[in-house]
């Protein structure tokens, strides 16, 4: 206990304090209650799975990012290869485990997650280390209603965040198999990379560099999927190796840009009417599209986006993503899509599934940057002082009488002056401020200072719950046994509160 | 993707299933609701911190069972000591490390916090290696009526959380240090261990084994203050090495039992009355006891437990648990106490501190087993069936007219007939199924089914709001516009209901 530890965190992770962590809880009882709308019920899963379990589903990218675990028990020893932990990267994985794991689950499965992540990757603005998720996924459901659904969730979750303007996008990853014909991309190739190493690409690779679209421009993206680039930080972006007639077939197929997804889906039929069953899977996007706009999700609020790819390798079909349009910079706040075979490492047998997962703190922080969330640190409505510590047994009463009608209170627990406790409630934001000295007692008064305006009041003891009730938006209505005393108090006809 | 993975869980780890989430999720609820009344603010905290700030505080136990983390950068190399990472095993290191970071939070600080920590110690029944926290704090608070609020809060998030008799105990490190005095137990001393290691011991060793009583018994208490013994399990536990007159005054001091706090404080003084300093740290008891009976903690509620002790190293003062009187055997479900020298190994500060933390996964875990919690499967109020896939567009126009009426939905979205599909609705407590297909259609009436009482009804179709809104206790109230529509409605004089 002696030596003096640096409190710090390890970068890319960070703390929330109470005003952004009222918020974040604001946020997740908004988003629960919406999930609980469309009847998708709760599961929990640990943060620490077998790495097995982890790994091989999600790209060679999101493998490269598991913090690892280690049991106390194995510090000395090598914990073998299939015994080896690690902490979840996303809650799709854990999802797929689950409904492999307990065979008697309904079918089809309609979960909700709200858990911490944890990716190794390089931190950035609104990037962290660990980060939470808010999923909602359907399993054992193969129609296209139920990809609608999610999008319409998607929307409705964004609508009730009150994010302000929002565009819910989708596209299909069978659509850019589509796309990688018409380019005439092969199935894989082969490419030198930055370390002179041969590796093997497919067109899972060239999706996660389209996703980066948003981020790094047209430019870069073409020079990333021909010869690489040098970013600003001189770091080396491997190239894939694709022919510049291949990046125009690709810029051509990107360049279908419209708001009226009836557009998109008219000229994406023209130009891939060469190309074999493309008619089927556009009609898949067709159907989606035409359901959403029978339940009254419009183009102002539901696009088709054919640069909607998304990173992770594990799709199948439909894919989505959400991007706040007052802040772009922070990219999709809400992704997801179809991903049919995720199951199938697990139980070998195909298990349909599709869903989205919205990043509640990229989210947050968006949201504080826009101004669109008012932080508040703290959650009392009173703060109860202490004017004189011999009387400290009758502000304890005081404090939990108001709290037993149902007011959230804050007893001064400190050792200052009544000029820094008023400061105290103040700084904290909360409204009113309750002080009660030997004058207040021989008067059998109170005094009230409304701290949103200044303004104190003195008002009879017997008032307090009154004058409390009749401060709309500041406070609570006090329970039926206080609201009855009050009541009585009114009957009786009660001197009006005065200025003090 | 090839290879199948066997889905499974470390030892010590669980899923929670919808049915055991839902009622944890109601549980964090009405616990953040009490914390919010006393006006606690929430905090949020990373999982993974450095090794060096959760070592070292909270006794050797508690070291041993920290799970290490490894960026995956570090598979190869050995990271330097200092920037070692662990999982959090609680959630007041944390708090002591943010108090000490950011200089500028209030003082007192009294935060909340809810999140998973992880111990590597030995699964057993209700005690997992993953489980949630919900803890409350009063950082910055010398004063023992911050003591008195803890044990306040405790006592009113059990009734809150309708747990059944529960009794919250307390007592003090002080007070156990004057029994050391009083079985003159010296400030350290040394014994052979199972390993035949010579090792050193304290008074905090006495409490740790202290805490012990209720799991294992008088008898093993004994053996294990005394000579140690052999387990059912065939592990040696060690003894401390305690003279049998020592470990009499052990028993003397344990033997003040009563539900009557001032009798016990009556005799604890009578024990002690040749300690020195034993007055005024008996007096702290007293004073809490006090303020206690003012704002109402009774007896039948809260006692004074001398057999209270608390494992972890950390505490110096005031100590509270609570059990619940119905399961005893699970231990206590919420404990903590005044540590008022943690923050001092970040800070070099003396930074007074009091808290308790609530185990939820315990406690759900013996609600369930009491049959206290009503476990149900599904958030969803309707279930609405696919008889014909033809009308699939229809069936997804109304879930959406009832999901906006802030009816909780699901649209069924599997392949199977009607009988699996109701099912489906009975098996995961859904109480309403709605029924609509080509004669339904014609007829123009809707069919309901009440699974909880397996009877059938026929309605107008544009009755449905209307009947669901008369079954009180399943379905919760149509919003404005839906009402409104209904008042028409029976306006017009429509036909009731009749059994189909």
């Amino acid at each position: 206990m002696n030596e003096v530890v640096t409190p710090r965190l390890f970068r890319g992770l960070r703390d929330l304090l109470p005003d952004k962590m009222a918020a974040r809880q604001r946020m997740l009882d908004t988003i629960r209650s919406v999930y609980e709308i469309y009847g998708f019920v709760p599961l929990g899963t640990p943060a620490v799975e077998y790495l097995e379990a982890l790994t091989g589903s999600a790209g060679q990218e999101a493998q490269q990012s598991i913090f690892l675990v280690e049991n106390p028990d194995f510090r000395r020893g090598e914990r073998p290869a299939s015994e080896k932990l690690g902490l979840r990267f996303d809650l799709t994985v854990p999802l797929a485990r689950v409904v492999s794991q307990y065979r008697d689950l309904p079918r089809p499965f309609r979960r909700y997650q709200v858990s911490s992540v944890w990716r190794a990757d390089k931190p950035d603005r609104g990037r962290f280390r660990e980060f939470t998720q808010f999923d909602i996924d359907s399993v054992g459901v193969s129609s296209d209603v139920a990809d609608t659904e999610i999008i319409a969730a998607m929307s409705d979750t964004l609508s009730a965040l009150d994010v302000g303007a929002y565009r819910v996008r989708f596209s299909s990853r069978k659509v850019l198999n589509l796309l990688l014909s018409y380019a005439e991309i092969p199935e894989r190739w082969t490419v030198t990379n930055k370390d002179d190493r041969e590796i093997e690409l497919t067109g899972a690779d060239v999706f996660r560099v389209l996703d980066k679209l948003e981020k790094v421009g047209p430019e870069r993206l073409r020079l990333e999927l021909t010869t690489g680039y040098e970013d600003d930080s001189g770091d080396v972006v491997s190239g894939l190796g694709l022919m510049p007639s291949q990046v125009d077939r690709i810029e051509e197929f990107l360049a279908i840009r419209s708001d009226d997804r009836d557009e998109v889906l008219t000229r994406l039929r023209q130009m891939l009417s060469g190309v074999r069953e493309a008619s089927d899977e556009i009609d898949v996007l067709a159907r989606i599209s035409n359901q959403l706009k029978l339940i009254g999700y419009s183009d102002n609020r539901v696009v088709i986006d054919l640069s909607v790819a998304r990173g992770l390798a594990y799709y199948t079909g439909p894919v989505f993503e959400a991007i706040l349009l007052d802040a772009p910079h922070f990219g999709s706040v809400f992704g997801g899509g179809r991903y049919d075979d995720l199951v199938l490492r697990f139980l070998g047998e195909r298990v349909p599934a599709t869903g989205a997962s919205i990043g509640v703190d990229r989210l947050l922080t968006a949201l504080v940057e826009l101004k669109r969330i008012k932080l508040k640190a703290s959650t009392a409505q009173v703060l109860v002082t202490v004017l004189d510590q011999a009387m400290m047994n009758e502000y304890l009463q005081i404090t939990f009488e108001l709290r037993r009608a149902g007011i959230r209170t804050e007893l001064y627990l400190g050792d200052k002056g009544i000029g820094k406790q008023i400061k105290h409630g103040d700084s904290q934001g909360i409204p009113i401020v309750l002080m009660y000295g030997p004058d207040e007692k021989k008067g059998g008064t109170i005094t009230l200072k409304d701290l949103t305006v200044g303004r104190a009041q003195a008002a009879q003891l017997t008032d307090r719950a009154a004058w409390l009730r009749d401060r709309p938006g500041q406070v609570e209505a006090p329970r039926a046994d206080i609201v009855a005393a009050v009541a009585q108090m009114l009957a009786d006809g009660p001197e009006s509160p005065a200025l003090q």
